[in-house]
């Protein structure tokens, strides 16, 4: 079977990635979402290797010493990432494996697992992206400024990614990456084992 | 607007990419194929620019020497052949050029165009394309058994490549040409005017 890929998406906040993601996922049986390992207790009908990976503190800090997490980050005492032991697995098995994160994240995803690919979902424009900071209702104009600010220090990032989408509509904007997906699986690096296989046939 | 790509297609005799890419020109309209140059005359009802640009012998030879054929062939005393200007004309106007051609000319392709993006059907096994050889009706033994050693040779050619796709139907297969042009169209280097066009809203 051909093997899966890691994809990692990033995005300005308010762009709209994680409803990207959640159609994505929901609509393609072979994308997942990764398991986290985090060092906070099971709560009531959470189950290890399911919800979470339940590891120490100092499991988890052997973890990120020894390069086993693509990326964590603390969050009220307790520790939160992506074990990389367990993304490739799952790529292996011929899963796409989908992690949603920041920038500096996406980066340092692509160091330790350099055939990831990385793909940055873009707003149409900056008004449009405005308007949906403020769609929230809830924000300052001073807050929606900030967070303008923020997105387009991480657009400016954008460069540094494998493929850019426009979030136009989430359909398309998923629609796209099931393209790059697909794509990405037919590189002839991943079916160098199936020309071989064609190839034997010779002998049958 | 963003620019189309140059698609290669190839595959051995009997794969079936000849009605691949009739399937993929008909029911995309951003996918075309070229308009050859050819040295013959026009026929009643043929028009220069449409059906062929008709040019001289001379003009045909000035061209091969000056690389702005990319590729090209002789029958029946005739000229014919792909005219680059042509098609990075076509590609710059949003148009995907496809050009179905054999594996020798589509290597040429890519070294006169490197952004050109080829592809190579396979069938899903010998057996199959044994079949399909077979499966026309016409052929002796003797020349299936030839053409399936012929197409074992453009096999081998496979891994030199951009992608791969497998035509088990045809339907799969175009759709997996199509998610290959999407993917190549979102990659970064072809989005780094959308990005800046962007930001620029900043100013606005």
């Amino acid at each position: 079977m051909n093997k899966g890929k890691v994809i990692v998406v990033s995005g300005p906040s308010g762009v709209g990635k994680g409803t990207v993601v959640k159609e994505l996922i929901g609509s393609n049986e072979d994308c997942a979402l990764s398991v986290s390992a985090t060092t906070r207790s099971p709560r009531e009908g959470e189950t290890h290797g399911v919800n979470y990976f339940f590891i120490t503190k100092e499991e988890f800090t052997q973890k990120i010493n020894n390069n086993e997490m693509l990326e964590y980050a603390e969050y009220c005492s307790n520790f939160y990432g992506t074990p990389k032991d367990y993304v490739l697995k799952s790529v292996e098995q011929g899963k796409n494996i989908i992690l949603e994160i920041e920038v500096q994240g996406a980066l340092n995803v692509k160091k330790i697992i350099p055939e990831a690919v990385t793909v940055f979902v873009m707003p149409p424009s900056l008004q449009e992206l405005e308007d949906r900071l403020r769609g929230r209702g809830t924000e300052t104009d001073e807050v929606v400024k900030q967070r303008l600010e923020t997105a387009i220090d991480e657009i400016k990032q954008a460069p540094q990614y494998d493929y850019i989408v426009v979030n136009n509509t989430v359909m398309q904007c998923v629609a796209d990456i099931v393209s790059i997906i697909i794509a990405e699986r037919q590189k002839t690096e991943n079916m160098l084992d199936f020309i071989k296989g064609v190839l034997n046939d010779e002998n049958a």
